[in-house]
This record gives C-alpha cells, structure tokens and sequence, in this order.
C-alpha cells in the first residue's frame, strides 16, 4: 500500500490502524496490513501468495495516457509485490472502473499490453468485473506461488546484514519530473528515456529467484528511502551514498546540476528490490544476479541504532568487484 | 459481472469477448468469464473458489448511502457468488477508492459493518488497497472452499430439470425505486421494509449446502429473468407466474395496483439463489432449506426450446407442500 493521505485528518496509516486492523482477526497470512502481500494456506499447507492494488487517475497516471502505460503500471505494480514476497505470479484478477472515453482503441491497446506482459511472465487472468465511474481506476489481485514454501517478509532483518538495491533508481521519477513540466530537458533522447522508464516501468522480477538467500525484501514503490525505512522496525542502517545505483542517464544529469541525488532517494516508482541478506550468501546473491543479467548493488549494512545514516566512510567493506555494470 | 453499457458502442460483453476473454489463456478453472467467480487448482487438485465484484456510488448505491449499507453491498454481493458456486468464504481482500468526505465517522460505520458480517459468516480480512479518488469504489476480491471439491456452474443443466428460487424476489427493487421517488408509498412502515431490504439486502448462504444437489445455480443480481436467461445458454425453461416468490408486503402493493408482478421479474439486487436440479432431489433440496430456515419455491423446469415461457397449466407438477412459509 502506498502512503496517500486522503485529507488532514485522515491517512492511509491511520485508516489501517483505527478500521481495517481488526478485520484481519489475527490470522498469520495477513501480516495484519504490514506487508504489501499476504498468503493463504491450502492443503498440505503449501502458501499461496496473494498481493492487490490500485491504480488510479491522476495520482498514479495522467488522465489520457496511453492505455498500454496504464496496463503496463497495473501489472508491473503487482508482479513488484510479489516478487518481493519471493514469489512468481500464476493468475490474477482485474476490476475496472471505465469512464465514458474508453473507446475500443483504448481497450485495445490495453488488453494487448496485458496479454504481452501474461505471455512474457506466465500468468493468466483468471477473472474481473467491469463498472462505469467518472475516472479510470483500476485494481487488480494477484496470485502466485513460493518455492519451498518461503514467504519473505520486508522487515525481518537484524543487524549486520547486507543491504541490496536491485537495477538503477531514479529514472521514473525524472520522468514523471518531466512530464509535470518541473524539469526540462533539451536533448530530445534523454528526454524520451526518461518519459519512457515513467510510462513502461519494469519490475524486478528477481525476488523468487533471491528468496531463499534473503531475510527481507521489498519493491521501491515509495522512494529508496520511504521503503528501506518501512523495512527498518527493528533496527537502522548505514547506506554508502555513492553506491545508490543510478543509470548512465541519470550520471549526466547529477554532473549537469540539473538534479542532486539526494531528491532521487525520495523518488518513487522505480520497482526494483531492497534486499537484506546475511553477508555470508554475498557471492550466492552475486552470481544469481549476474547469470539473470540483473544489475544489482551492496549499498548498505543494518545496524543497531535507529535511523538512517549516509556515510561513504564507515567500512561497508564492499569489494570493487560488486561494482559490476555501474 | 453486472452487464452494464459503458457508451453506445461499448457493452461489458464486448469488453469481454473482445478484448478479455484472450487474456484468460482457456484455463479451465477461469470459466471464460462465464461465470460470476473461478477457482483455482492447489496441491492435492482441492479446488479454491475466487470472485471479484466492484461496487460504484451511484450505480450500486447513492452519493451518501450511510456506510454500513454500502459495506452490507460490497459483502452481499461477493457472499452471493460464491454461495452459487457452492463455496462459503474463507477470507477475502478490500480495494478501497475513498472521496474527501470519507471521515472517522464514515470509517467507524463501514469497518464495524465488515467486521459484523465477517463473524457472522466466518471469513476474515487478508489485505487491501486504500486510494483517493472522486468517487467512492470499492472492489473485493473473496476466497472460497468448497465441500468435495464440487463447484457448481452457472449453466450447467439439461431439460427437464426442476428449477429452484430461494427466499423472495424484489423487495430490495422495491426500496430502490421508493428512493428513486419513482414508487410512492403512503404507509410509513411499509415504507420502510422495502427501504431497508435495498439497503442491506442479505445473500442466500444456503448455495454450500445444496451443491450436493444441484446442477446449475445463480444468484440473482440482475432480476430473476436476467440470471435466469444466463443460466440457459443450453435449453429453455417453462416458469409457473404463481410460484414466484414474493413477501406478504409486495403482495400487497401488486393487490393495491401499486406495481405488477412482471416488472419486479426484471428488477435486481435480491441476491437469491436460483437453482437447477434433478427433480429426484425435490425432498432433499426441499429439506435442506426447512432445516436452515430458508424459503425456497419451485418455479418451473427446463426444455429443450429456448426462450422462457410463462404458463400455469403446463403442469409442472410442483407438488402443494412445497409452497411452505409462502
């Protein structure tokens, strides 16, 4: 779930805690609203994961972007969640709510973008429902499946564990910038890269493969900063601010002035991984990272205090060769 | 689904053979969209019964329904359809879409309506979704069981099989046209019933126990015509006018001349179970309601012509006993 406040008095944290937690009536699977996934137990007791969320007009897309964007975002927002849950997606379900300028160009396109992302990840849909409203909302309910029976929670970890970003961040969010009209750009191919990581972001489809070697893991939805501190309740951690993977693009960017990292720690929708993990399993997380050809970054450790610390100088002993693709 | 026209050109069931129905890759357990829920297969083949039903401000229920009443709807209607499938809920997940009136009072109202109906029923809440939008929308997504794996179709049956109405029909269209200012009603309590079996119409949870049974069921949301004439993709059916179930209050109102019987056939939101199912099982069908307390009618058979006739001199045979609590 992301953080939305929904007017003064009334945030999303506030809704879970005052309404919505006494409905989970204590059961494990439902991480009582803790975790953006939960599980079912079926026979045998093999988990099924299950993870569900929204998107809607205006907050999560602009009101005529392309349709196949907005197939993209729904699909990629959930395969994010249960990714980070170590699980791999088999089916889901789909709740629209159409306005009246969904025509057939925009179902289209819509449904074919869907079917290109089922095709590409093994999944298929299982069922939905179709109401009118004033805005294009959309929720969708996924369904997936853990090996061993592994559900990984985001904030498992104790102290001295390696912290793990997956992929580049940053780039939907200069994107997004962009398209606000709050940065400009003049190099038309940058601009387009950027637009284009906003519009058709991917998630990291890494997490079932890491399971096993991770204490916790979670997809940036949030903003780097706003999910690892989501996955911080027991503990704190130092982060080596200069291995915060960014791409190319962005480089240019930081050393233009045009943007300063830090802003981009806060940034959002990225869908890459946090991952924690026992130092020991440091080669195992490398090499399934490399043969998947993900990029994949040592960019911090857990420690004892609370909070967050930037410090490129605290010996995270992090060897060069961890450093690969950047 | 509800079949609701989105624009001229535009129908749900379009959306669904266009641009869906692909999307579910034949999977047998997805119906197709066929059917108002699906299920999916575990370990062992033990069957779990999913469904998935939206509810929108001023479709499904006005601007400011009080709260428990639209929390009432957003469980009935998911209840409803797994009951047809023969399944009873086990747990299930919100997809709330919040206006800025949405406050504590609101709040309060809605999840101590939830969390009524879920100890009633049984079932617990596994997670969620919170957004802000325009309009208040909300989707649920349920999870079933069912006994011995059995999980009724909607459109299952052949001729000559006895068909099955539980409780009465078209109170709740009753109330909504009250509202509406359509229906004018002098008699305060009469009023009133009908009012508040809109507002918090109760599902027919006797689906589990006469899967046994049954061959086809449905729940009627779209008025008993409707469902019915979805349930005979295969045949045809002879229905007896005088079976129909209806309260001692609508009966009134049809001696009055305030309504007529027909136009209640077409009218929605009953949430009754419409069932097929060999005429061998009359007593056992018959029994199973007696014993929950349910009033159930039998209103007709199937035959081989399509189309739906009315006739009380068919001889349907239906028996004087089973016209019990009418």
């Amino acid at each position: 779930m992301k953080k939305k406040i929904l007017n003064n008095q009334i945030t999303e944290k506030k809704i879970i805690s005052h309404y919505l937690n006494k409905l989970n009536f204590n059961k494990i699977g439902t991480f009582n609203f803790k975790n953006d996934a939960a599980y079912i137990k079926t026979l045998k007791n093999k988990k099924i994961v299950i993870t569900t969320d929204s998107i809607s007009e205006k907050i999560d897309f602009f009101k005529f972007d392309n349709s196949k964007s907005i197939a993209n975002k729904i699909i990629t927002i959930n395969l994010s969640d249960l990714s980070a849950m170590g699980a791999n997606p088999f089916t889901y379900s789909l709740n629209l709510f159409l306005p009246n300028y969904v025509d057939n160009k925009w179902l289209s396109d819509f449904s074919n973008e869907l079917y290109r992302l089922q095709k590409k990840y093994d999944f298929y849909l299982l069922g939905g429902d179709i109401s009118k409203s004033k805005e294009l909302l959309i929720s969708a309910t996924f369904f997936g499946n853990v090996k061993n029976n592994k559900v990984i929670k985001q904030n498992n970890s104790n102290i001295n564990m390696d912290i793990w970003v997956t992929g580049n961040i940053g780039d939907s969010y200069i994107g997004l910038n962009i398209l606000k009209k709050k940065l400009n750009l003049i190099d038309k191919k940058l601009k387009n890269y950027f637009i284009n990581k906003y519009y058709f972001p991917e998630h990291s489809f890494i997490g079932s493969k890491i399971a096993k070697f991770a204490d916790s893991m979670k997809d940036i939805s949030d903003g780097l900063i706003g999910d690892l501190n989501k996955m911080l309740i027991k503990n704190g951690a130092i982060i080596d601010i200069n291995k915060i993977p960014i791409s190319k693009n962005l480089k240019k960017l930081i050393k233009n002035k045009k943007i300063n990292l830090k802003s981009i720690l806060n940034g959002g929708d990225d869908y890459e991984l946090i991952i924690m993990s026992d130092r020991k399993y440091r080669n195992k997380i490398n090499n399934i990272a490399k043969k998947n050809n993900v990029k994949i970054s040592l960019i911090g450790k857990t420690i004892k205090k609370a909070g967050l610390i930037y410090d490129s100088n605290v010996g995270l002993n992090i060897p060069r060769e961890f450093d690969h693709f950047s």
